[in-house]
């Protein structure tokens, strides 16, 4: 059985060794710097392991694991232009460091190399695994969408904002497990459960990520501290904070957010001061926790003995204790 | 047997009942927008008339069609955003219509479309089309690259020139040929001729596309006459004129294509005369000859029957005598 940080490492090597068309180097350069940057690689981690919860055998699962870390990293490059985020992980994001059209065109070749990664997988299951990625890509756009939209609301609910969080972060965490399962032999039951699995880690993920933009450690989350405040980001900290709001405590906070003449200091700490007195952090932990659970739940009902599903366990609950 | 016109019928009923992810009409709304500007649907054509080459069923081949128009809209989209074009085929560009962000994540959803739709090709088949298909996308994002690199060159090469149309116009028909045929039943060498024949295609229709963006009809080609010579475009016309010119010739076309200071209409004024002077376009619609004849000597070459050929060859003539 592989651990988490064997498969890490093995997902690293598969994208120092990914083969491409290299015709022109100037398109491949930004692909091969966003790939190389380093991160968690819970994408194909997750697939992996989920492929091992059912076989010992994981290799042919390997390239089209590497996909979806492929197909993750192009929808970060193309987000970050339409956040117009400098900063990813530490380094320069790819339109900083080159340019608009270049970011754009080096996203976009890699859509390509996820299927080229999809299409190593054997004949029998690919049309299965690919039907399942695809369908969570279309929603990772619909969730984009939904976020763009959010950032000019008035209002947004906690139901909408979830099921943005979902589309947006979770099904492509909850088709990595699926996917791997498939590729385990798992069987529809199974490989739904690992699916169900996914999509409540991703949940819980995708909450924990916006209290770490509030409250992480810039030098290990590796973005700027209150990113989301100043870019009006709607998180579930200001979703819940709107709900457990006074009206005046909720004009005040509506009032800061939208500011376009405080300086960013003062605004992150003016938001993260009602976040704090309406105890919103603690709200969200508390929800996260609930996913984690529900994700657990779903894990435990798999058709596998429970000693593979240590490291699945594991993996959880290292994301409930993250820092970045 | 299909015609033309006929298929092209087809190609527009499937894409109007294409199924989508209808969660967002906002992501949705520029898709539908640029897929129901009309346009030859030359990709989808091409691909079920060489299919109706070998088979008189195309009905499986049609969706999968339908899917290469999808994604040669996605790059018109994105295309768009690089060259900051405001016009295509008499509409306005998403960008322009909507906003950068939007036509980003538009256009990259109909990446995803794409696949789906290739996803109803028969399982027997999907491995081999889808991979055919992926390869010319990645090949046509190189293209989009050396088209870029072009802008800033000095010096652009004939075969530099060739080799970028190759990659952005080219290997995309060749495929559409080939994966028709595919679906028609084509055995190895004929798929194969299928696609020396797209390309030819391809290589002609590209250079056609460069002689009416100078010396087309605005009304009647959609887009703004002279808008390569105002980009700054490094066209089959510019390259011929700097290999025919004398030193005083090439110094002078070079400073008109590159003054910032030049109102539009005296800047391709300018260049027209020259090319005009140098006799480019006798040049420029030679080469397309040659390339249309390379294209039905492959033709002639697949194993199907002469008068299954004639629509093809028709398609073929169509394309010499086009004015848009």
């Amino acid at each position: 059985m592989y651990s988490q940080s064997g498969l890490k490492d093995i997902i690293n090597t598969a994208l120092v060794n990914l083969s491409y068309n290299e015709e022109s180097e100037r398109l491949l350069a930004p692909v091969k710097y966003v790939l190389s940057m380093g991160g968690k690689r819970l994408r194909p981690v997750l697939a992996l392991l989920s492929c091992n919860l059912f076989s010992d055998k994981i290799d042919e699962a390997v390239i089209p694991a590497t996909g979806l870390e492929v197909f993750h990293n192009f929808t970060l490059i193309h987000d970050d232009i339409m956040d117009k985020a400098q900063i990813r992980r530490g380094f320069a994001t790819v339109h900083n460091r080159w340019n608009l059209n270049q970011a754009i065109l080096s996203g976009d070749v890699m859509a390509f190399i996820t299927n080229e990664c999809f299409l190593q997988s054997p004949p029998g299951i690919l049309p299965r695994v690919l039907r399942i990625f695809n369908k969570a890509a279309i929603e990772v756009c619909v969730g984009q969408q939904l976020d763009m939209d959010f950032e000019r609301a008035a209002i947004v609910s906690r139901e909408e904002y979830l099921r943005m969080i979902e589309l947006k972060t979770a099904v492509l965490l909850a088709a990595s497990a699926k996917i791997g399962s498939v590729f385990g032999g798992a069987d529809e039951k199974d490989a739904d459960l690992l699916y169900e699995f996914g999509k409540n880690l991703g949940m819980a993920f995708q909450i924990q990520d916006d209290i770490l933009d509030t409250y992480g450690d810039t030098r290990v989350f590796g973005k700027a501290s209150g990113g989301d405040i100043m870019a009006g980001k709607k998180t579930l900290l200001y979703v819940k904070a709107s709900e457990l709001a006074s009206t005046e405590q909720r004009k005040k906070l509506h009032d800061i957010y939208t500011s376009g003449t405080m300086e960013p200091e003062a605004k992150i700490k003016a938001v993260t001061a009602l976040f704090d007195q309406l105890g919103v952090r603690p709200a969200a932990e508390s929800l996260a926790g609930e996913y984690l659970r529900n994700a657990l739940g779903c894990l435990e009902k798999a058709g596998a003995p429970q000693e593979r599903k240590e490291e699945l366990i594991a993996l959880t609950g290292a994301l409930t204790r993250r820092e970045s």
